[in-house]
């Protein structure tokens, strides 16, 4: 949207002014902006804005908005599953009961009715938090700001996983951090290497502000941090004095496997703030996420926030206070992962028989995503201009990189926004893309890559390119060569 | 809240934790949170919150939610006016005919419907706006936030006048900004003040990033801009090229006089940002705002809200459109005026009744607020403090102001959160708070003031103390000696 718009401001011809069609015409529409408005205005604008970028997710919305567009590239949920009968019968047990509450203004923290429905969530993933560390937050993405908002000064460090959430990085940029990028492998971030980063920052004279971590189900990647792994990256924030920001919108959203206890579980809360979200449980349209912070953090929140949008939307919470007092909201989760597991099923299927040998992705146990990576010599954010044009979008790899060139030849998946049939569509198109850039290539360098777009065509061309997928990422489990 | 925390912080005996009476025992309470703990994680925090601080206004939410105060602290608008009928039907149909797309993610700048909802707010007040130059924000306060995040560095200056709304003070603080308080008088922001300001920075090499102003029913002061002021703002702003924020969520709530075109409207969109709301003429519980920005700021408020929170509730803007489909928002605004037109003049009556002969106060033509000084030995924060033992609240003048000194004989007083009765009784009390203050002073310096608390007490006793009504502040209109 921004890079429309800044190409938009580059016209200097009054006549391509963006009046929408048979629109009334706009007083205020700056048809003579040019280049030296532009200058006028930059050195107005604040140092960060050199640096803030946007998120390819948020881009992409535009584009994928159009109802021809399979769109694999979002993190929607499917709140089509949620009853619109239950969303009425509660809105007007709302208004009957409490219309002028839900309508005024409320505490910066949130309510704590609402809380009370956070801990239930909470609850159900091990842990027990008490509400006073609590602050509703206007979703997740809010979370991420205002803990960045309270540690963040220009120019320090904040680790995150490589590749780390693709929304993240816009916040990171915004405060003008340095995001640092530790590996993961099929069990999550590699805290060896984390260490190994922490003592090199030491030896700079640098301590990071913040170890962001999305440790269950991934996003983008899709995988999840062992046990092993937890218990070490707690060990290693309690030794340093470090905090360690915990995203995990996800957790409930298990389809196989055993639950793992969540880092603020295992920390107890001393340097663990965790960061959890209606958004993928419920419904990302009320703005509805939390932060729990150890008693020293969480008053800088609380400021932060009143200085951001003075309270959370009442009419939300209330929504959600009235779901969670019928008392079923486990049930509708529970409906949730079964819908996901079979459309995660699907897109597995799918990969098998429509991407080539040489790709490989990760097998997530849970979420929303995974990630894909192909072979080195394909730009996903080329390979997404070309598959936009058959009507099917994802989010090229470099989004989940804060160096925006990482990642180049991988690409994440969404697998709970679209339906089955959608999804092996949306996969078949790809690989049709996937196996016209691999021809191109085999054209160009005369090699022989595999033809992809079928497994069945792709069978036996070219072997797999071996054990190592391409050293930027590392996901995952490789696919197994077919029994 | 925060102040709060911070003291029980200090407090070292775990048996003195915060735990709720009945609740379980909360396992990830830090009872053990001391000083040392407090030192620990001091060197994390982000240097603005050394500067961060909180409006007093959210800090009374707590106590003034008791329902036995009488709180005239808040700017609660009566939502208890707005029809639960309506408010079911509106949620119903939404329920009904798009609870998927209700519950869903929504583009960062806003839905189109929402922005043509808007788009009629501004008709309203005579202005045209391009839909294009509209981002959806989440609440007015999240418009203030992101055009500084657009625009204000550390150390910047930002205008704004004195006294400012007490909810701006703590972003400008949050962005490390230098607010510099331009004097008010009854026709709002002196412009030859400002030019004086100016002047005076341009000669230390410095040029404000922002001049912050609610130019209509001003929160605090009551006071609306001149047509000849606004004209001469706007030719400032443009002369030295120059932002102006104009916030305007009063603009509508006019209960006397005629309406003065905005900023905006006067500078046709070039260096005026424009801010306006749903909290006062529909919901604040929405939290629905939204900013008009020039194409070349706008793009940049995007990129900071896409950090901020993705994008503003889709529930709320679904919510408002309904709302506005219905064709009768006008007629709602219209009520609100009816009901709040009657709230402030039984508040002015209750003034010239209760408070005494040497207070002066503002007589406001819309808006939510009047703003009362009284004299100069009396600290409205001591006041307040006294004032809550009778359960009346206020707003002490020292929160609208960047350096939290200045207007410490003034209150903020708000008329549209109270019905006629509580304002009466509510001024009753604050009267007596005062007569007791004076009197007490007056035995300390063994002078003969005003004994307040009654007029016709009051009367004859002491005369006015003269036309000078404290300097710190220039509210407004004096009151006319009685008939």
């Amino acid at each position: 949207m921004a890079e429309i718009q800044d190409e938009s401001l580059s016209e200097p011809d009054p006549a391509e002014g963006r009046v929408a069609p048979g629109a009334a015409p706009r007083r205020h529409r700056k048809a003579h902006t040019t280049q030296r408005d532009l200058a006028r205005y930059a050195g107005l604008f604040a140092k960060r804005t050199q640096v803030m970028r946007s998120s390819a997710m948020r881009d992409l919305m535009e584009i994928t908005a159009r109802p021809e567009v399979i769109s694999l590239a979002g993190g929607l949920p499917d709140t089509s599953t949620f009853s619109p009968q239950s969303f009425a019968r509660q809105m007007t047990k709302i208004a009957q009961e409490s219309s002028a509450e839900a309508l005024q203004y409320g505490p910066t923290e949130g309510f704590a009715s609402t809380k009370e429905c956070i801990r239930q969530v909470m609850v159900a993933e091990g842990m027990d938090p008490d509400p006073d560390d609590i602050v509703v937050t206007t979703g997740g993405q809010q979370a991420i700001d205002l803990a960045c908002k309270a540690l963040v000064d220009p120019g320090d460090v904040v680790i995150a996983e490589a590749p780390t959430y693709p929304g993240a990085v816009p916040v990171f940029c915004s405060y003008e951090a340095e995001t640092v990028q530790v590996e993961m492998d099929s069990e999550g971030m590699r805290v060896d290497l984390l260490e190994e980063t922490l003592e090199r920052l030491a030896a700079e004279g640098r301590r990071p502000k913040l170890i962001y971590t999305v440790p269950s189900f991934q996003n983008p990647a899709g995988v999840t941090m062992s046990l092993e792994r937890r218990r070490r990256l707690v060990e290693v924030a309690r030794e340093r004095e470090l905090l360690v920001l915990e995203d995990n919108p996800y957790g409930l959203l298990r389809y196989e496997g055993d639950p793992l206890p969540t880092l603020y579980e295992l920390d107890g809360g001393d340097y663990v703030l965790y960061l959890g979200t209606f958004s993928k449980i419920l419904s990302p349209g009320l703005r509805l996420g939390w932060l729990c912070a150890p008693p020293p953090v969480l008053p800088k929140i609380v400021l932060g926030k009143q200085a951001s949008d003075l309270c959370t939307s009442t009419l939300s919470q209330y929504f959600v206070d009235e779901f969670f007092a019928e008392g079923s909201w486990r049930e509708y989760v529970d409906e949730l992962c079964g819908v996901y597991r079979t459309r995660r099923d699907a897109m597995l299927e799918s990969l098998e028989r429509h991407f080539p040998p040489e790709a490989t992705w990760s097998e997530p146990e849970g979420g929303l995503f995974l990630w894909a990576t192909l072979p080195e010599f394909i730009d996903t954010t080329d390979l997404l201009a070309r598959a936009l044009r058959d009507n099917v979008a994802f989010v090229p790899g470099v989004a989940a990189f804060a160096d925006g060139l990482t990642g180049k030849s991988s690409m994440r998946l969404n697998f709970s926004g679209s339906t089955e049939a959608e999804i092996r569509e949306g996969i078949r198109r790809i690989g049709s893309v996937i196996a016209e850039q691999m021809a191109l290539y085999g054209a160009i360098t005369r090699e022989q890559p595999s033809l992809g777009g079928d497994r069945a065509q792709a069978r036996g061309l070219t072997p797999s390119v071996g054990s190592d997928p391409g050293g930027d990422v590392v996901p995952i489990r490789r696919r197994e060569p077919e029994a």
